[in-house]
C-alpha cells in the first residue's frame, strides 16, 4: 500500500465533492450560487446564453497509460471551451460530471482537478456544479460550458456565403501525429519497459495531444478587430470533416490548396518518420481545437494582419462540391474521414 | 440476428445524432438555436439562469435487466428537473450526453429517446444539445438541465429559520422498496426464467422507482400562492441525509416526527412483506424526488391547504441537533445513511 493513497470510500461522496471543490473560487460576478446546492444561478445583464457539452470516456477518449491526469482535466474543459468559442461566445461556466472507480485515488483526483481548475483560470469561466459518481469500469467525463454572446452575435455553422474566405488558426495535423507517437512508445515500452520515450524533441505534438489551447484568443481578436465571420466551427474531427459540416448547413461548396495548409515544421518531420502525408494529417486527423471560419472577402486585409490565421480558400456554389488543389495542382474532393466514435473503439462489447 | 436490429455503426456518429434528434422540437421561444451546431444559444428576458447536472451510470444506478429504456430516458431527464424545481426555478433546457457501447442497437437508443422526449413535453423544456460516445462497458447518461426564475428568488439549502415548519411533498420509501422488489425478481426469475413476475399490484412502489417525476407542480403552486419557501432541497438520497443537508448549510437543528411521516398504503404493506421498518424506508430510502422545504410558521393555514404536502416537524437551533420523534415519543438522532454512490458499486475494479 503507498501510505499517500486515500481511498474514495473513506470521503463518501459528499465528502468527496467536499474535497474536490475546497478550492474552487468564482471570478464571474454573475455566478450567484455555485457548487453546494441543487443548482448553479448565473445572472446574464442582457447577454445571450451559450452551451454546450461533451464526454470523455477512457479508452474512447483517453489512454490513461500515457495521459497524464492533470493535463486530462486541462484537456477536458480545453475542449468544451473551445465550442463555446467556436460561437464566438466568451466562456463563462462549466458543470463536470465525473464517473470513477475504486481504481483512482483521491490523490489521482486532486491531480484531475488541478488542471481543471488550472483551465479555468486560464479561460476565466467558474466551475459551478458536477456530479461525482462511481464507474463499473473506466473513468467518464461529462462537461457542460455555458457562454455569453451580445445578442445575436452569435456565428453558426450555416452562415457561409459564395466568394466568401475560409481562414484557420494556427497549424493542424499535430495532435494527430503526436497521438501516434504516444501510441508508437507505448507499443515500445509495453515490449521492454526498460525503454523510457525521449519526448522532448516533439514537444510541440505531444502538447497538442495532452495539452490542447481553446482557441478564445482569436476569436477576442476577431471581436476587437470588428471582423464577424459568416460562419465558424472548431476542428474536433478533422479539417476536411469541419469544412464538409459548414458546406452542408450553409449549402455551398469549397476549394481549399493545399500549399495554405498550416502545418508545423515538427509536423512533416513525423510525419515523413511515420511514412505519412502530412497534408493528409492535415485534413483527417482530428483533436486540433483550432477555429475554421468564413469571412467576407472585404475582410481580407484585415485578417492577414493576424500572423497566426491562414486563408486557405473560398466558398463556391453547392454544385461545385468541396474540394483540395494539391501542389501538383490536381483537384481531389474532400472527404470526412475524422475520427469515429464508433469505428475505431478498443474495448467494445 | 434480428432482422430489427440496426447496427450503430452503420449510422457513423452524426447520422446517429441526425437519427436521434430527428423528432426533436424546441418549444420555448427563448431558444434562439437548439442542436446542430457547437452550442445551444437562450435568450432571459431579465430572468437568472439555473443550471445544474447529473450523471447515472449502468450498474450503479440502473440495472437493464429490469429498467425499460424508455423509462430510463424519462428518469434521466425527471431526476434534473427535480433539482431545478428544488430552486423554486422553472426549467426550460437540458443537454444529454450518452456513452454506449456495441451492445446497444439503434431501437434501443430509440426507445431510450422516446422517453426523454416524453419528459421534455411533460415538463414543456427542450433538448438543446448532448453528446454521443461509445462507451467501453455499460450505458452512461449525463444530463444538465437549465432553467429560469425571476431575479433573487431561487431558493437554495441555507436559508431555514429557527421555527420555521418542515414540509415534503407526496410519499417517501415508495422508491427504496419498488428497488428492493425488483431486486428480488430479478434473482428469481435468474433462478427459474419460467416464473414471471406480477407487479400489477405494486404499481404504486415500481412506479416510484420506474419513472419518478419531478414536483414542478408543487414549485409552481407554491409561486402561485405566494409561499416562498426559507429552504428547499429534492430528496434523492432519503429524508435523513437531505435534512442534514438543509441543517447543516442552514446552521440549525430539527424535529421531525414519524407519525408525520408521509407513507403509503401500499409501502407499508410491502415493508411488511420484506420485515422492515416502512419508516425507515422513509428516513433512509433514495430515489424519491419529493421537495423537501421550510417555510415560515405564518405560513401554516396556506400549506394545509394542498393535501399532497406534509408538515412534518420544525426547525431547531443548532446545538439542539436533528432528531426523530417516534409513535413511542422516543427521540433518535438522524443519521445520514442515503444510497452512497461508492459505498455499495456492483462491479468495482
Amino acid at each position: 500500500m503507498n501510505e499517500n493513497r486515500t481511498e474514495i470510500g473513506s470521503l463518501g461522496e459528499f465528502g468527496l465533492i467536499d474535497h474536490l471543490t475546497r478550492n474552487n473560487e468564482t471570478v464571474q460576478a454573475g455566478t450567484l450560487l455555485s457548487i453546494g446546492d441543487d443548482g448553479a444561478v448565473i445572472d446574464h445583464f442582457g447577454k445571450q446564453t451559450v452551451i454546450s457539452t461533451d464526454m470523455l470516456v477512457e479508452g474512447v477518449h483517453f489512454d490513461l497509460m500515457y495521459t497524464p491526469l492533470k493535463h486530462l482535466g486541462y484537456k477536458s474543459v480545453a475542449v468544451n471551451v473551445s465550442d463555446i468559442a467556436a460561437m464566438m461566445a466568451t466562456p463563462t461556466h462549466i458543470t463536470l460530471s465525473i464517473g470513477i472507480s475504486n481504481r483512482f485515488s483521491v490523490e489521482a483526483l486532486d491531480e484531475f482537478y488541478t488542471g481543471v481548475y488550472a483551465a479555468c483560470e486560464q479561460y476565466n469561466i467558474d466551475l459551478v456544479g458536477g456530479d461525482t459518481t462511481s464507474s463499473s469500469s473506466g473513468m467518464i467525463i461529462s462537461i457542460t460550458a455555458i457562454g455569453e454572446v451580445t445578442p445575436d452575435q452569435f456565428v453558426t455553422r450555416s452562415g457561409a456565403r459564395k466568394h466568401d474566405l475560409i481562414c484557420v488558426s494556427g497549424y493542424l495535423g499535430g495532435a494527430y501525429l503526436g497521438l501516434q507517437l504516444l501510441e508508437r512508445e507505448k507499443r515500445i515500452f509495453l515490449e521492454n519497459p526498460s525503454i523510457q520515450p525521449d519526448l522532448q524533441q516533439r514537444s510541440h505534438i505531444v502538447g497538442r495531444i495532452l495539452k490542447p489551447e481553446a482557441r478564445t484568443d482569436i476569436m477576442e481578436w476577431l471581436n476587437e478587430q470588428g471582423i464577424k465571420p459568416t460562419s465558424m466551427i472548431d476542428v474536433s474531427d478533422g479539417l476536411s470533416s469541419e469544412l464538409l459540416h459548414i458546406c452542408r448547413q450553409s449549402r455551398c461548396g469549397c476549394v481549399i490548396h493545399e500549399e495554405k495548409l498550416p502545418v508545423h515544421d515538427e509536423s512533416r518531420e513525423v510525419a515523413m518518420e511515420f511514412g505519412v502525408d502530412p497534408t493528409m494529417c492535415a485534413l483527417n486527423g482530428g483533436e486540433d481545437y483550432e477555429l475554421l471560419f468564413t469571412i467576407p472577402q472585404a475582410d481580407y486585409d484585415k485578417i492577414t494582419a493576424h500572423e497566426g490565421i491562414s486563408v486557405i480558400g473560398y466558398i463556391t456554389e453547392e454544385e461545385e462540391g468541396a474540394h483540395l488543389i494539391t501542389r501538383s495542382n490536381n483537384k481531389h474532393a474532400l472527404v470526412a474521414q475524422g475520427w469515429n466514435a464508433f469505428g475505431d473503439q478498443k474495448n467494445a462489447n
